[in-house]
């Protein structure tokens, strides 16, 4: 497979399988992964990746179709990002919170313009968890509340102790990290409220959430916090009204609306963000907070971070905010963000995310589920794509993990890189997928489902 | 001032004092600070840096001897992680975590070389917040138990609630972030135990802990959790014995000792990592986890980590572990940390810090404390020091932060960046610092103090 487009660039370095065997024995001897019982792991081993591939150290190559955990937004090795990297790694690589740096005025001057009108400032962090750890803190101490409402379909990171564990003044503002509160957010396919219209699921998930205010109290609830789009969980797009019926509840009630974009946002739904969006928030209601990290840079170095409205940052212009982190505005990233940013913007690349989208993607994995009664549902926008397999359209059974596991292995051997969650394919390349890239992964999507269908 | 050390090197870009105005005005309008009110910072505005120096648009220098947040152990701009970083930038920026790749390897191989026997893998992070989150989830899950014992004099980060918002079934294993227990450590000089002599402290601390132990029950406490060398919190060298005593008591009542060696580890002390201290840690009583960050890359890129025992690493073959965050391992940040970890090893940094602690900083400092009544009490070893500072020698009372403030800009002025805590300021220079750079600090230290003292 070659590649045709005209972004990937940089010709890979000489490959030496030997390195291949190193980093696979040493990966099993010395490294633990996430999420997973080690003792069974067969870790792809990469060596190396530009635009939409990704190869090991035979030469084998894949189009990376996940962007590795939905981060590569921009694609892999972009010149511009990485030679903003090299040239700040040589001027100032890391520097304090607390002083000021050019990168890091920069990077937030130019999220702030993408978040646009209702925004003032950015605090940054190192990813996503922690991203959504400080906008529930300033939600907090800017309503006076405590609890934070949130959806039982949601990811949105993997702390809550280390705080807790602190002994000093600062473990204080979030003593137990007590008062969070789960709820049901809509997705009609799979309605928790018998509907059958999306019209009908908004009306209900809105009254939902709205019961679930009332009864725990709407004086004690500090925010309510949604991925624009819910991601891992599905790519669960918002029926029409549901983010504007959202912003009512929290304005009727006096609640912070936490959006959380961390991979919903910078081009993964074609706009800079998903609460942007014509198709999903047509009249633009507003969040009061926004959580970003993934596409900010596309991950080439750790980053993540806060958008927050002029209330909440004057909240603390007096008053000193209890959070922080060593490397928050870290000099790095700041310059990766400002380059990728920059391409994004100059390239076209957020435009090329929905042309992609509605071209070329929708339309064949539309197609797709037309041939293959296994598809039960296509969702998405974008680059942010899902296919909910199921093994009756009727019951909507979803499938087990052998049809999923056997999936990505046909994937894999189609040259594809897949991105799999519970019963579903989400089919999530990089924004500056080509539409030859997207016909060439649609064909081995269409290989695999036949293999596993009649295997 | 000149930087007369030989590893600094890299010469400075031509510097424009409007850029410096202009991260000034950037950072003003844009970026939200850390641990602040907002409104009346006067951030330092950074240009560049290498070795021990700092420097801003104007051309100002200054010593480095905060080590930024006590993070640049190798100094700023070490060519060598700079280069790496630039190689694997080119290379492969990001890879997703579940993947196998040689960066990750060689770097998780030497860090558990590093730490020796009775260490087996590592977990990355991206900072130290993440990697205490993550030590504690272990602990938990091998142990079977809950609650993390730490004591107030301490500083573990700032997570605690992203985990508990999510709403999938990844937020389980943490579910309301509850059963942490604080108690107190050592600290002769302001002694919760009415000690009077290391040995009493020691027997003290460790009856205390064993109370606390067996008060809220042996059967319920997953882990003990400790700096080595407690940081933020002042430089609180455990006294002989303990270290070997808190071993003792975890493996009587089956709890895991978790260190943090976030600050304290990689070089500060003048070994690899605090608890190997032949002076803290003479029998080397070994800790069930470790977790670092800074020093092990000196924060060029974010970056973190737990290391883990072979009964914690044996734990999950064949259980999945449920934690785990998109830059886990991240391609780039481990280049810097191989790059950083064999050039502190080839360039004898680490013994540059014991070096330095035992001939230079430690008899400097004590003479200072001599001249400067307000110098309640020296602490330290390595480039690990902190001044206690009094406003009484007899009754120990602290001083007022109008000193601190005062201290501060007097040092500032006087060509030396400074670190400061509550009524306190730590001295803490890159591993690299040469005699003549502290025989440099020493004497604005000293003049500083007299300024203070007779303003
Ligand atoms: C929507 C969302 N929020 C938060 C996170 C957490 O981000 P990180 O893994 O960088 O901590 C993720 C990660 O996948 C996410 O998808
Ligand atoms: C001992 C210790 N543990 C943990 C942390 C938290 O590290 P981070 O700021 O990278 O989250 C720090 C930060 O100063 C620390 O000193």
């Amino acid at each position: 497979m070659t590649d045709t487009q005209t972004r990937s660039h940089s010709v890979a370095p000489a490959l030496d399988p030997a390195d291949g065997a190193r980093a696979l024995a040493l990966d099993k001897q010395y490294v633990f992964h996430s999420w997973s019982a080690q003792a069974a792991l067969q870790p792809l081993v990469v060596a190396g990746a530009a635009g939409c591939e990704v190869w090991d150290y035979d030469g084998t190559r894949w189009l990376d179709f996940s962007c590795q955990l939905v981060n590569t937004n921009i694609g892999h090795s972009h010149p511009r990002v990485v030679e903003a990297i090299q040239r700040q790694a040589a001027e100032l690589a890391t520097v304090a919170p607390s002083t000021a740096n050019l990168a890091r005025g920069e990077a937030a001057k130019r999220i702030v313009e993408r978040a646009g009108e209702g925004f003032a400032k950015v605090f940054f962090t190192n990813g996503g968890a922690d991203a959504i750890e400080n906008a529930i803190r300033m939600a907090r101490l800017t309503t006076g509340r405590d609890k934070v409402l949130s959806t039982y379909r949601s990811y949105h990171g993997n702390t809550g102790s280390a705080i807790v564990a602190t002994g000093d003044w600062r473990r204080m503002p979030n003593e137990y990290a007590t008062g969070h509160v789960h709820f049901f957010g809509p997705f009609l396919y799979r309605s928790e409220f018998h509907s059958e219209t999306p019209e009908q699921e908004t009306e209900r998930a809105l009254q939902h959430l709205r019961r679930t205010i009332q009864a725990e109290g709407p004086g004690t609830i500090a925010a309510i916090l949604l991925e624009s789009v819910p991601g891992t969980a599905g790519v669960l797009l918002p029926p029409p009204g549901y983010l504007e019926g959202v912003r009512a509840l929290a304005d009727e009630y006096g609640i912070m609306w936490i959006a959380d974009e961390v991979m919903a946002g910078f081009g993964r739904t074609g706009d800079w963000f998903a609460w942007q969006s014509e198709a999903l928030n047509p009249s633009r209601a507003t969040p009061d907070l926004i959580a970003f990290a993934k596409g900010v840079n596309s991950g080439y170095v750790p980053a993540g971070g806060v958008i927050m409205s002029p209330r909440v940052a004057a909240e603390f212009d007096e008053r000193v905010f209890p959070g922080g982190l060593t490397y928050s505005g870290h000099p790095l990233a700041m310059a990766s963000i400002v380059a990728s940013i920059d391409a994004m913007t100059e390239e076209g690349i957020i435009e090329n995310a929905a042309m992609i989208g509605a071209d070329h993607l929708g339309p064949g994995l539309r197609a797709l589920a037309e041939k293959h009664p296994m598809i039960g549902e296509v969702r998405g926008l974008g680059v942010f794509w899902a296919l909910d397999l199921v093994t009756d359209a009727g019951t909507r059974e979803p499938v087990g993990p052998a049809v999923i596991g056997a999936l990505k292995k046909e994937l894999l051997a189609r040259g594809v890189i897949p991105f799999a969650a519970d019963n579903r394919i989400h089919v999530v390349p990089p924004c500056i997928v080509t539409p030859e890239q997207v016909a060439t992964a649609l064909e081995a999507y269409d290989a695999a489902f036949t293999a596993v269908a009649t295997a």
